[in-house]
């Protein structure tokens, strides 16, 4: 009944590429959110040196904005796409009173192409979610990553999208 | 005052990689999961056709399993290690008559090697959930992706990591 | 005597890229085609369960579709070209009385750029076909790959190509 | 009936990769061979300048070479595994007064690993092969390739293989 | 006081890609050299055989021309951009008579984009040196790599720029 | 005469990868350096704010780690190997009055292994550099990068080289 299609699968249900080659080319922009969640005695650590925590934040952001260039070679059906620039910034959420501390990850994207950015926000996102992981591991392997989503993309034939607001 | 250190820094907090080369070659097991939370009409579609079904998660456990091999490339101070074996399954966990369905993704990864495969097995899990995200989100962009964590992990001098089980 | 020339080599017969910047930016297509030829009981073996078939054609297909992407990093002086599309399909092509099965492997390609997608198409036609081969070589080692060519190109200066057709 | 198993599913069907991190490290060959067929003149053009002849083989010896250390990026259940060597070599087979000339290439592969690198000679003859498609694909698009398979193996559990000799 | 700010960083001091999406798309054109300084007996054993000399340029040709479709992947701000052509040449500058020889290394690269192409021009200089370097190394571990530098850029909004010629 | 061979070359004169797979696994070291040139006022606006100082700096050391881990990729001949650790420093190595500014990179890299990492620390040095230029070439495209070599290597059949120190 249902007349909504995947997309990415074709009549048999076949995996395929959607075919953007007669799209327009419009600027996109693609905001994705996650978050980091550790424990109070982990952010302090990375947080007591000054230095050090210009470097691990560093190193995170790098590590999205590279992936984020990696993103047709990670997800299968996405397109290569040129980009116009990557911004990955993190935010501190959490009162030092609360059990975890929060950490939240924001990667911005745009270029101007013929599909969307969604894809490579979300990974630039994942992958310094991981990373910040990695690198605080050895002292807590406790820590998760969460509710990576996307809050904002505009451009394309369907349009702007804001998470939390009804089309 | 805390004597605990982030290996993955040093003296001077700069970025580097941690020395494995004299570490003894151990069999080495990692499990990590993760869950996408989508609305019940979408799991509906995804689920609605056999064939389809399989193929999307089929998609989803290649993008895992291809992107747990690209994980030093992804993760700045991950080494290369030879993985033994990738394994990525998805479990639906919601009854239907929740408002958000639920998917897990759960990736195990081996190796016998210098150095732990935890982020191989984070990786597997977050590539996969991002794939399902990519191949949904033409009807469902509300999908979001949460609690990515390492449920287990042995081998190495660190020896047995249980999630929720005090050292 | 002869005045046509590899345009892939300058005067001095160095390799070099050929130079695509100034050239129009058109819709390209391409198709190729090429055969795996294995036994009729691997082949059986592949289609005996409903599920694992098609398991082991979605494992091939989207190698192919993943490798297309991949087309400039594997040939040399291949262009990066911003794919629209790939699809890959599988055909059986032969009675069950004949001694090799044959699985007929078909890419198709397009993109609105400078240059073609010929080697798009002829890599994720190779690509699947070798994943076929991996997947089954422990069942079949005799299996081989054969006459992986051009069908058919459209855009560009030199225009449409079909095989067997003369220009 | 048949307890004939394709290691690369699981009972569900589903695709994984075989455990290999618990097999023993032995040495491993691989030897690999394809065709390319060409027209007599085309054959004749890339053979004219000996220096462009070195060149052109050496495009696709390079690329072969270099594909196969990329085998596990591209073949979704390959292992990762630390080559020893490569060597990509090309014969002309064909007497001039046939129609078609015809090019081998033949890769032989070797290292010291818990899995064998018949994929890796495979993806050498088979990119080798694209590559002298794409620097004479201007002047004949009807070149193709052609019956690519394994010659011989040895090493590992399921030890020496030659094509055409039965077990 | 000074008002040059460096544009990867923002006003935090965070590195980030610049944003390209709205810039207009140009032909670009940079090149780029660099010097290999070896033993006169290193350049002697290279250039003794007429077809390994061919070979050894070749190799470092090629390894040039594929680096700089990689340097997205490894220059971190750099953007994604559709090359027209990359030429890399070779020329050895030093009469016998010096106890060092110099091997100069050229590239040049084109293409139409929003932003330059210095970065794949450079890389390619410098892999096509290390390639070099690699492949003499048994026989001189002293070969060095020097002044890789830029000597010609045009389009794009900051113009031509020449090396050694004041703006 | 000159008995001394080019082991990638075999007696064609056609490149091959040097078979590795009978060696013995021992431990490697390997260190290299290069040097950037900048102006003065080029190196004090990058040293004047501490944290864009600390960011510019992981940008390029970060780069160099990953580039470390890309070598088999970009070095035709190089082998695949599993890296112990790579290190990348920076120092400031000349006074205020000179007119250039000189910055030292520093690049070590440890592994047990079949071959050397002489290729992985040469790569890290040289995208160091190159990320460096890319980061400053706004402001001072004369910027160029020079004097890479091997310092120090130990480990492996040919045993401890150290640069300026006759065998």
């Amino acid at each position: 009944m249902s007349r909504i299609k995947l997309s990415h699968f074709n009549k048999q249900g076949q995996a395929r590429m959607v075919d953007i080659s007669q799209k327009l080319r419009t600027r996109r922009i693609a905001i994705a959110v996650g978050t980091v969640f550790m424990s109070q005695s982990t952010l302090r650590l990375i947080e007591g040196n000054q230095l050090e925590k210009g470097n691990l934040w560093e190193v995170a952001r790098l590590a999205g904005i590279m992936a984020a260039k990696k993103t047709p070679e990670l997800i299968p059906m996405c397109h290569p796409i040129l980009l116009g620039n990557i911004d990955v910034d993190f935010s501190v959420l959490t009162p030092a009173n609360k059990e975890r501390a929060e950490v939240q990850i924001k990667a911005s994207v745009t270029a101007a192409g013929q599909t969307g950015v969604e894809m490579e926000a979300m990974t630039a996102v994942s992958i310094a979610a991981l990373t910040l992981y990695d690198m605080c591991k050895a002292v807590d392997k406790g820590i998760s990553v969460g509710e990576i989503s996307l809050t904002f993309k505009s451009g394309g034939k369907s349009g702007t999208y804001k998470r939390g607001v009804l089309p």
